[in-house]
């Protein structure tokens, strides 16, 4: 890059955030849906975009009421919480909405506390909103250490504390009785003496276990809570980039004022409509991702390895004497999967059938029965 | 709002930006296009969206190479000036579009330039990016007053000047001889002896009068030029949201790394490829509407109006004694203009002949020849 540019000083040298694009057989390495949608799900996103295109020349609407009532309709059939559109916020991808989080209530000399290891985007949208970024360890078994980030919260003054749940890339899940603690813990320990928020990431929140709850549960009784969800994961809409969040009113109308106008296009919100009306068929999928995820979590146990307990569509297993080379020879054998996380393990995305089987029997290939 | 929020003390009594979003006969408030797609254009979106929905659970092309490649067709068709893809970058709107380079380039003890009166978006970009935003006055003509902004530049260490041309809201075009005396003036006035950064917003280029360049034309010749589009305006895709930029590879590699991975849906790129594919359909419409802008605005000063010269679909005329009456007036006839720009002067955007004759009847009956 040439020397002339203003950059960033911070930005020198950083690479584009990203894993590998490449043409596998199995692509188990970014933790999405494997079914593709329907011809019927399809079949409604084309005639809804087409509907949508048809008055495109105009700019979407800025709030997005129906689509807001229609994630609001799903989290009540998903989760048991019903509740009011104006409690929900979207954007393009989870991404977006942890942007306008961290726009709105973070910035200079503000941090964010987060627990590792968790998912590798979170220091990038401090990264781009000039937020402190400040970690804390995870317990040994991936559980969080509530004492440490509420230390850790209450130190820096933090706004937000982030947390996965299902956490990426161990699957874990915080208990109820995690998130409670930290929303009491943060009252009066953000900046000014404010209320701190809890930002509870349930990207993979529709993988949980039975008996597992979300924490949209707790939100009718926490307000400096947040829970933020996606439609590209158990939803199988990667592609569609639509990521959104329950809160308090207060907190959407502070999203409100940083988001860009008209960040929603009118495509979108069509298509994610269209996706929403098919969801008895989207969900059902969910169940049999969850036995397969079971199922190998067995075999994988089965062959000495160590598993982490999942709720989400993924498993972090190991340790790996050489992960990458474990990584390297399931992609020669056309089977992409991650290494993140702990150095000595490797994360799987739980795929179909087939994509399961191949990647056990790449898997004994590759490691020789040596493990 | 709660008081409680941790909410950026900056942000505390922002309101959401945005224009009314009323149902009126005639929508003149907000630049778009009147021309809704053709049947032709929507169907080429809608299948286009099927194809791309059948594979919409997998997470989009990152790098976008055939969007890039069918953006830099069509500048080559529209400017003369052939780019290559990689010379492209493009975002969900030309809000994103700016917010990257702000990002990249601006932050916290950085500045950007702008001219007055402009673009009302410009300073909620460098709110959200903790920029510095310094403004200059304009010539009273409206065109730019460069040592006023070459001053303003070096004296802040700016790491951006962003002119908007044809300039929103008085639809003024920079000339060619000023962009190159900012991008000459401007080297090694950036932080730490860098070069800044000339960003020329041309949302309205393509409805520039005939013998106005665009500054593309330029960028053979000038690296710390950036040049931003639009599909919302001249191409009638406003619901699309899709803004571009064309600049140095240098400044696109230090874009991707604040871009948010996957920020453009597979919809979004889908459905934008398609409408390309349909330019000399949606170029053909641009010809009509500058006549139409050139008719009204010999209407308007044959009126006594003070019309200013436009290169864009919208005129800024005045002076009015009490614009808001007027505006009012005109609302009450169901025809929305916009209160914006010098306080005295009101703009029109440029719809269908119908809606012009509306606009036209309306204004004279709302200031019953007292003009």
């Amino acid at each position: 890059m040439s020397t002339s540019l203003p950059l960033r000083k911070d930005l020198s040298g950083c690479q584009p955030y990203g894993a590998p694009e490449l043409e596998v057989t199995a692509r188990l390495n970014v933790n999405e849906n494997p079914y593709p949608p329907s011809d019927a799900v399809t079949e409604s996103i084309a005639e809804a975009v087409r509907a949508a295109a048809a008055g495109a020349n105009r700019y979407p609407e800025r709030e997005f009421p129906a689509l807001r009532a229609a994630l609001a309709d799903y989290l009540a059939v998903e989760s048991g919480v019903r509740l009011d559109p104006e409690q929900i916020w979207a954007a393009n991808g989870s991404n977006e909405v942890m942007l306008h989080l961290m726009q709105a209530f973070g910035g200079p000399r503000r941090a964010v506390v987060t627990a590792n290891p968790t998912y590798s985007m979170y220091p990038e949208y401090a990264r781009d909103t000039f937020t402190d970024y400040v970690t804390v360890d995870r317990n040994p078994d991936f559980t969080l250490d509530i004492n440490a980030l509420l230390s850790a919260a209450s130190e820096s003054a933090a706004s937000l504390v982030l947390v996965a749940s299902p956490n990426n890339p161990t699957g874990t899940a915080a208990s109820l009785q995690d998130i409670r603690a930290l929303c009491a813990g943060l009252r009066g320990k953000g900046p000014n003496g404010s209320d701190g928020l809890v930002v509870v990431d349930e990207a993979y929140g529709e993988f949980r276990r039975g008996g597992v709850a979300s924490a949209l549960t707790l939100l009718e009784t926490h307000d400096n809570l947040v829970v933020t969800r996606t439609m590209s994961k158990a939803f199988g809409m990667a592609g569609l980039r639509l990521g959104y969040l329950a809160a308090s009113r207060a907190i959407i109308d502070a999203l409100r004022i940083v988001r860009l106008p008209y960040h929603l296009s009118a495509i979108t919100q069509a298509a994610a409509l269209a996706a929403l009306s098919h969801r008895d068929e989207l969900m059902a999928q969910i169940a049999h991702l969850r036995e397969l995820r079971d199922d190998l979590a067995t075999w994988l146990t089965e062959q000495g390895y160590t598993v982490i307990d999942s709720d989400a569509n993924f498993l972090l297993f190991g340790p790996h004497p050489d992960r990458h080379a474990v990584w390297a020879g399931l992609l020669g054998r056309g089977v992409l999967i991650r290494e993140v996380g702990p150095e000595d393990y490797l994360r799987v995305s739980i795929g179909t059938d087939t994509e399961m089987d191949l990647f056990k029997t790449s898997l004994l290939e590759v490691t020789r029965g040596t493990h």
